[in-house]
């Protein structure tokens, strides 16, 4: 989606209202419509996360900057990345294939190649799905199961006033990876190289994850898929808080403050509106915290980057110089930052 | 598809690919690649069956002749189908909307008011999903579950030399309201409005499918989706075997044969080649077809219809006029009925 298009307000009411319709979810459905994945009660002790994500040419990929094969890792890393956000083991997958018929069908083969080793890579068995016609856009749809134990699973639901805002990573180098791709900057070559691998192949933080919701170190946890601003607004939406975010204490990758002046981009705003870093964002308790960094280095993880404090009320505001800058999705297209007085 | 279009050939070929790039199942999946569904055995005595399906705007619906209800219906219409071809019973589905952005969202409930109603008429429970942005397109992926006794299930492979080949009901209306609708010829209206019912609200035969399957009455199942020549070539090429069909058998629907010369349609093709109908096709050996009229009429059925006859071979053939016309997939756009001489 374009950085200034307000399409959270709008998904997010279309989705609301879709639950509406749609009723509430029968027995043995532990979560239905509003988290990262469905949940549902199969056997005694483990939950069946459930999952569809869906790739569209022209809104979520360019092939004139990505091959088919990168395209494939990809579709099959960001549901992953779905499951990572809820502390799953990945399972299994179908595939649905939207093939443009303009285009070589051998062609779609390399895009297998690139989902076959994402499912190597990660643990996942595509055993079915669907081929079906789509002039001019390809579209990939992507259908996964996954499991966690049930008293483990992470949710978007849990956040309280004064828990503490952590990302598992530094922010927006897929966002300015993405700029790279477009604006083809005079960079240093492994800068440009990173920043484009950021966008091209992210990585589920699928062993985050299952960390947090084995140790229990997280109140409520989402993946930044959107961005910060509109993923932290699903989160306070979800647990009825508000979340400040220090500008100051934002990481921002250095990469992406190297970059900056290159992609003529506000560092800041690829960090927070940017989108597709596929980080785990979490809200811990003030018992979890002190445990956080040990049993991240434990894992041989780098510990999670502190972001912001969760508040009373229902905005995610931005403290910058002084002032709170009102950046929940509400606000998204209202968000001009740096050029107020 | 377009009639004439040699789509299954290429289908079917990427399909093999596809599944030779992805591997072999793991431990558990009992059904991968190549049927109507996955099937999983997650306990003891049941399988859950799994499948995605997708519609895509100006292939295989357009809503110049169709409200956005009546394709939210008929979505989720055509994959409870897939689950009546392994004898399901159905469960739970996600959504996975590709909204053009120049429509107005608020429709969306439109079509989702559709996908309710279906969901209620057919006992199948809405609980998640996604939306993103498709330009241009609409499009609609569902994927559903379903649960089927493990040793009752249906599936495309099985059919014997010998079998006889039966349908659940007469075929040839889907193809034929079709062309009503992009013809508007001049037609008695009550043979109008059946015809493009069939067409736009396909019934999915799942009390059919659960009845062949408890109590073991085909060989091997399919439902009718891209038409017999197509979904019975599947069939044969699951069990290595040929098939037959007379063509003075074929049940064409009276409302076709009625409707024929108004269309300028030849109703033997629109039957055998037409697609759509949702019928089940299956395959039933000597033994079942004593049983198969008795088990129907006693759950208030229509009995199954006599289409013809499993053989040695790997071809599906019409007779017709003391000829065989190959009219199995690689010989889809060759076919020329009644043209020959």
């Amino acid at each position: 989606m374009p950085l200034e298009e307000p399409t959270l307000t709008r998904e997010t009411a279309l989705i609301e209202a879709l639950s509406r319709k749609f009723g509430p979810p029968p027995p043995g459905v532990i979560l239905g419509i509003g988290d990262d994945c469905a949940a549902l009660s199969l056997n005694g002790s483990d939950y069946l996360l459930w999952t569809v994500d869906t790739l569209v040419e022209g809104v979520h990929f360019d092939l004139s900057y990505m091959t088919l094969a990168q395209l494939g890792w990809k579709s099959l890393a960001v549901n992953l990345s779905d499951l990572a956000a809820m502390g799953g083991e990945p399972g299994l997958a179908l595939l649905s294939l939207g093939w443009p018929p303009e285009r070589d069908l051998a062609a779609a083969l390399e895009l297998a190649d690139g989902l076959a080793q994402a499912a190597r890579e990660y643990g996942v068995a595509i055993i079915g799905g669907d081929t079906v016609a789509s002039p001019g856009r390809l579209t990939v749809s992507l259908t996964l199961t996954g499991r966690v134990p049930a008293r483990q699973m992470l949710r978007r639901v849990g956040a309280q006033v004064g828990d503490l805002i952590y990302v598992t990573g530094d922010l927006g180098e897929a966002a300015a990876g993405l700029e790279v791709l477009k604006k083809r900057p005079d960079l240093d070559p492994e800068l440009k190289a990173a920043l484009i691998s950021a966008h091209l192949a992210p990585r589920p933080q699928l062993t985050a994850g299952r960390l947090l919701a084995a140790e229990g170190l997280a109140t409520a946890a989402i993946d930044l898929s959107d961005g910060v601003a509109s993923d932290l607004y699903h989160i306070c939406r979800a647990g009825g808080v508000g979340a400040v975010i220090p500008a100051a204490a934002v990481p921002i990758s250095p990469r992406v403050l190297a970059a900056g002046p290159y992609l003529k981009a506000d560092p800041l705003k690829l960090a927070l509106m940017g989108g597709e870093d596929y980080q785990l964002l979490i809200t811990s308790n003030r018992d979890m915290v002190p445990r956080l960094a040990p049993a991240f280095e434990g894992a041989g993880l780098h510990p999670p980057l502190l972001l912001g404090e969760i508040v009373a009320g229902d905005r995610v505001s931005l403290v910058t110089a002084g002032r709170e800058v009102d950046i929940s999705g509400v606000g998204f297209d209202h968000f001009c930052l740096g050029r107020q007085p």
